[in-house]
């Protein structure tokens, strides 16, 4: 086992403040050299936090795939760039090298306390599934989305997303704040066991898989004109079937789920999503069985 | 009686969504001529809402000051060029001339449903006293504050801000939209009665007087380093006395109330005003007698 250095990352997004706070408090108490296992906290996004915004040009969590292409200055967003020091200093190459990412987020939806995977890599497969069999925690796999890419944690041999909700943006709510200092202090016990070999997988792991998202109703200048109805606002992760209402427009007319297959939202009605025309996104559970190879890749990181 | 024509501004803030949509159901129905009086239902500030911030340049709420001023174009910020276009349009000597503006806002504290004036003018106060009759709906008079002026409807000769919350920035809640509709519906009901001189003044009004602001804890770098405390958070207009808690630190301190005078709090946490150094303001209470000049001036406008 080297695994050394975890980097921590709050802030990704300017207004997602309770993460900031709690490791503000966290990064008080002793972070350094212990066990074999170093911890270094970052603000993301120093630049749109101080302004209280989401980005500056561009989204930062959506701005590590150009990482290395920027070579000719062609570039001049501020995130890109941020995203190549980050690399530069953080990454499993870089000046002060870490194995594993861990980017802190809130949502305005209604997600409660839920872990975000890209992709299927076998060493986030571990650390999803340790916090799932502490917590019971859901599990986003966003994959296969052609329209959402370059998100931070895939610049790093290993990472995931804890993501806690519904809060508002640049709003400080104590009950979220102590929901990070639980999970954070949680992780790194479980990473404390990875280093003395202690570690015991569940038997599987349930995940809820992306399959696509779901725009407003809008009309017809591309407005939006479409509420979250009533029966699905802060209903993350309920089944939603044929005939479910969807949204309730400005007429008062109610638009339903027309689908036969069964599925599952999540990040309903999130604020930041808008721009991107995405009102919720849909996922289908899997059960997937756990593997010896995971925990033997991540030690040997 | 001669008022005929009726402003009701939203979006003057662009992430205060909920009352833009509220206008927008409100907007499909007759707005026309009908006993007299006309309505206009405008975005304050559509570039802003477009973009899903409050502001692009400066808060369009500070910036009815500087009217007037810009003529030699020293002053490229949008707002302060929106405030001018608006007056000019819409001022009571503007090309489509309104007596009345009503500026429609949203907190993130949890004002309820409440009424915000700027100044002891006599039209604002028959006004105010016939939505606080209906209602009880609180008042805060925003008076003497040199750090904050340049409101909008300090630009007309009669105007009032009707502030809905707790509601988050940019996040559509069906509840606050149902509040707005029910209180245009209310207010368009009083000025028709106005029209007829069908007004009935209660015998006094209550208000809540501006007195202060109360920043934040901050650290030495001079951020943020205090929460609102449990106690305090989402308890607007609730009296404070000397030794309540009001902060609690990122060093678990709590921060009291230390002055003798009770005082009762507002905006509460508002998200927007931490630019301003603005943790809560603080009022006292007021009762006033109401004055049959009061209505005399409204009908005289």
């Amino acid at each position: 086992m080297t695994v050394k250095r975890i980097l921590i990352v709050s802030g990704t997004h300017g207004n997602e403040i309770n993460p900031i706070w709690a490791v503000k408090q966290f990064n008080k108490e002793n972070n350094k050299l212990k066990n074999g296992i170093e911890y270094e906290y970052i603000i993301g996004n120093p630049m749109a936090y101080e302004k209280g915004c989401r980005y500056i040009d561009a989204d930062l969590n959506r701005s590590f795939k150009k990482i290395k292409n920027s070579d000719q200055d062609k570039n001049s967003f501020y995130e890109i760039n941020r995203a190549n020091v980050l690399v530069d200093q953080f990454g499993s190459k870089g000046s002060k090298p870490c194995q594993i990412a861990i980017d802190l987020h809130t949502t305005t939806s209604n997600m409660g306390t839920s872990i975000v995977m890209y992709g299927r890599r076998n060493k986030d497969f571990c650390l999803a599934a340790l916090l799932q069999n502490k917590f019971g925690l859901p599990i986003y796999l966003h994959e296969k989305d052609a329209t959402q890419t370059g998100f931070l944690v895939e610049a790093w041999p290993c990472g995931l997303v804890l993501e806690i909700g519904a809060v508002a943006q640049n709003f400080y709510d104590r009950t979220i704040i102590d929901r990070f200092l639980i999970i954070i202090s949680s992780l790194r016990e479980e990473i404390s066991k990875l280093e003395n070999n202690l570690i015991e997988l569940p038997k599987e792991l349930v995940v809820h898989v992306h399959q696509g998202s779901i725009d407003y109703p809008r009309d017809e200048k591309g407005d939006i004109d479409g509420l979250i109805h009533p029966e699905r606002i802060n209903q993350d992760w309920k089944m939603i079937k044929k005939g479910d209402p969807l949204f309730i427009d400005s007429q008062g007319i109610i638009h339903k789920y027309e689908e036969d297959q069964w599925i599952w939202p999540v990040f309903i009605g999130e604020v930041a999503y808008k721009e991107k025309k995405i009102a919720m996104s849909y996922t289908m559970k899997e059960v997937i069985s756990s593997k010896k190879q995971w925990v033997q890749e991540l030690e040997s990181l």
